[in-house]
């Protein structure tokens, strides 16, 4: 800890960042300016809260253009509504800087809002101080009592699935992030056409939230988590939150994906089958929904994913025990040294 | 911006923070550990929310004890909920650490836990990261529609009331931290007894919410909000405000303020006058509230505080124009250069 203090802002500044950042609420009675602002849910509706902190260095780097880094940060918090099956209605962005660039503001306002605005949702309030950078964004939907999809609802026998863009050329697809920053990296071995790479940053840096897919697989999913993490990482909390509900000790439950349907990118199939397992499982940055279904609910998962306009593959299945098995082309078993990471741990 | 990623946690600090902050929801219907926490606002009930980032050396000092520190962080948004009259819910902790030490997060923990239990209030959720230290709350309380106190609500002729605590012995009077801080920086001048300063300590490091008076308050005062930054710069969001909502242009409402009636500690009566003012009238992070309410309401407004257990003073009284007067023992106007920061611009 450092003994000297913030570098303080000026009062202009607290002016600026007001002026990028102050809207009227549309949608919810009170939003900036009072000491809290005010949400009204619809009556009987449970409201799905959800807050995730930005830190330079750790969750952007610092060449990122202010507007995908808002977008980014929204999106990410969006993604966790999308994995409740909530509706977004509100949230609230607490923001430190070093010190206000009208630039940097604009731009990260602007990803803000054209995000926010796409999703029907108010920025209702927040804070602002001088410090290093750091964003904090706070998001509220709505769902109805007993509607939340939960990390807990699987049950054995039940697929998995995971969705994907619907083009081929939509960016976001599994494992796209996970690339960019690689090739960012400067990873050897790696190959990506200079072209290519300005859509594999895009899904590194603009992920969309799965949000509509979310709503339409309420009373259809019976789990779901959004894969930021690396999708065997992430599917460890269900498994093991699952287990914990249903099975005789409590033990996790377990599950057997077929490498083969994992959805992926064209660029994505030019990779070497080690970097694309490695990619595809335990990417992260991914915000595609995993989610499990009972397998008499095939075709309800199908219509949602229709429904939505989001594509969904079945990826495998849930057992009640085997632990993670993952089967490659050649039917054998993938060694998966990524799912054993302690940082999975529920 | 620094091109240096933040130094990684290790993944059993994550287990650690986890240990120390994951308690069962006990009020609401989902708390820590999947994507969303769930809240069940009473039925009809609006939600108020309010967002503070706390940063190191801006907000609390490096030396600050830890667990004075949780009960800061919490305190500030319960102060916020008080200032709206809303009741408090739950709340969600993101945290950013350099490193994550036992010590530090038990005794952090223990401040939040203990101020939450008192307030009924469930930690729901959040994030933790690696990174300079930073802690983002964000709280939510509940309020009937329409029964929100507001920054908006007074009017010309309003008496103007300030909250302190009951006990001359109590810790938390207006102004008191504000001392500590100039103390604390060796200002010279300030003359403050040794055992005296513990107390002056606790007014800045553990300030007391006064979320049962602004509950009482719910349809007596027609307005109210924290003294976060000082009395007469808050005040000024207050006259703003509600000038705009009632004044024929618009123009911000006038007060008269009788410094003589402020409520102060023995300690502070022992300084000297200039320095009894500035730190009453500008002080900041008193997290008292100052509000207003009709003169025909004045024992409601008496009966709210004795209700609650704590006390009210009348201070001054609002006024159609004439701006910001503040009238001192000989009955002379006194110079109030603090109100004019531009930091107070609503």
């Amino acid at each position: 800890m450092t003994q000297r203090p913030a570098a303080p802002m000026s009062l202009g500044e607290f002016d600026l960042i007001a002026r990028h950042f102050t809207r009227p609420a549309r949608r919810n009675p009170l939003g900036v300016g009072d000491d809290c602002a005010l949400i009204a849910p619809a009556p009987g509706m449970q409201l799905a809260v959800s807050s995730d902190m930005l830190v330079e260095g750790r969750h952007f780097l610092s060449t990122v253009a202010p507007e995908r880094l808002g977008h980014k940060a929204l999106a990410v918090n969006l993604s966790d509504l999308a994995a409740c099956g909530a509706k977004p209605l509100a949230y609230t962005l607490a923001l430190a800087l070093p010190r206000a660039d009208d630039t940097f503001l604009a731009g990260l306002a602007r990803g803000l809002h054209a995000l926010a605005d796409r999703h029907d949702l108010d920025l209702v309030g927040g804070d602002t101080t001088a410090g290093p950078l750091n964003l904090c964004l706070t998001i509220f939907g709505e769902v109805p009592p007993g509607a939340a999809l939960l990390r807990s609802g699987a049950r054995a026998g039940d697929e998995l699935w995971v969705s994907h863009p619907l083009g081929e050329d939509e960016p976001g697809w599994l494992g796209d992030a996970r690339l960019a920053l690689e090739v960012f990296r400067g990873t050897v071995g790696l190959r990506v056409p200079g072209e290519a790479f300005d859509r594999l940053r895009l899904a590194m840096e603009c992920p969309e939230p799965r949000v509509a897919l979310g709503l339409a697989l309420r009373g259809v999913a019976t789990s779901a988590i959004d894969v930021s993490d690396g999708l065997l990482g992430d599917l460890q909390h269900v498994l093991r939150r699952s287990g914990a509900q249903c099975q005789p000790h409590g033990q996790p439950l377990g599950v057997v994906i077929d490498a083969d349907t994992l959805p992926r990118s064209p660029l994505m199939s030019t990779q070497t089958e080690a970097v694309q397992h490695e990619c595809l499982l335990a990417g992260g940055d991914d915000y595609e929904l995993l989610f499990t279904a009972a397998p008499a609910d095939h075709d309800r998962v199908r219509e949602a994913g229709q429904r939505s306009g989001t594509g969904v593959r079945r990826i495998g299945r849930l057992t009640a025990s085997g632990g993670t098995v993952v089967v490659g082309r050649d039917g054998q078993r993938l060694a998966t040294p990524w799912a054993s990471f302690d940082h999975f741990a529920a």
